[in-house]
């Protein structure tokens, strides 16, 4: 299975690409996607730099899945409207291209990644750079959106064992929670 | 010159295509798009229709260019949030439809159709079935995107006159603005 993590923002998304097989988790690629050559009011504009770079993402790397970080509301109103568009944004390119979302909070990544929600940033890039066995530490939008799909892949794995448990509930935010179904 | 309006919204997002030739305004279709029959947590999915709802009226109705509603910050953070991400959705589709996306205020509109920025619902409803001599009264959401693309086409003859003018001030905004280049 191949995953396609997703760190949105405005002004740079970080993306990752991980095939997951067994146990094993195996890097293909990573970098951001940046609108900061383009003007600041020109929000269409930026959007669809945002549409285009997930489709390119989409057609050169071919994921069978995308994980997407959940943003949270900013102190400031006007940065979580315009937060709010550009995740908007990315989760729209991603189904346009038929891919299933994923959706996982910032806690949920840091608990997978690095045993804490509480982790800070790099300690996220050392523990991606740990377990994809990194030349280097990977740039921060980079690192969380690995740390997406190797939480998704972690909850696949958890998924497959409870399926086969037979007592999966699904939640409406991608996780998971186990529940006997009565 | 064929518009599309959009008012968005993550449960109801409605739309208008007018058509404008000279200054005579003619009504194609106007209508919602609705997501209330999803689960509220399935974000992706919500996204997905909004996104598809726009291709096919794009594929319908073929407009040449687009006029969103620009969306303002809610007294419930949350709530903001999730009508970023609609709006981001529908900015997207529309984008990656190789539209030109016009944004106008709520009061850039209300001030374009009823007179007066301050003009109630009701009043643009009136207005817009007024000007675009229906039948009955069209619901809110599609008045709303009705009298954007009215707004839209009202600019676009102040635009071809002040650029006859030479003294044409493009703003971020989508709107309008003269000055007199020095």
């Amino acid at each position: 299975m191949r995953i396609l993590g997703i760190d949105p923002g405005l002004q740079t998304t970080g993306f990752g690409v991980v095939d997951f097989e067994g146990h094993a988790l195996q890097y293909v690629a990573s970098g951001t996607i940046t609108t900061t050559h383009l003007a600041r009011g020109d929000l269409p504009a930026r959007l669809k730099v945002l549409y285009d770079g997930i489709g390119e993402l989409r057609t050169r790397y071919q994921p069978d899945a995308a994980a997407i970080e959940i943003v949270f509301v900013n102190v400031n109103p006007q940065s979580t409207l315009l937060l709010g568009q550009a995740r908007g944004a990315c989760v729209t390119a991603l189904v346009a291209c038929n891919l299933s979302v994923a959706e996982y909070t910032p806690m949920q990544m840091k608990q997978a990644i690095a045993g804490t929600g509480r982790a800070a940033k790099a300690e996220v890039q050392q523990m991606v750079k740990r377990l994809l066995q990194l030349p280097g530490l990977p740039g921060k939008d980079a690192a969380d959106a690995l740390g997406l799909a190797i939480t998704h892949a972690h909850a696949a794995v958890a998924t497959a064992r409870l399926q086969a448990a037979g007592n999966l509930v699904r939640r409406n935010t991608g996780a998971y929670k186990t529940g006997r179904v009565l």
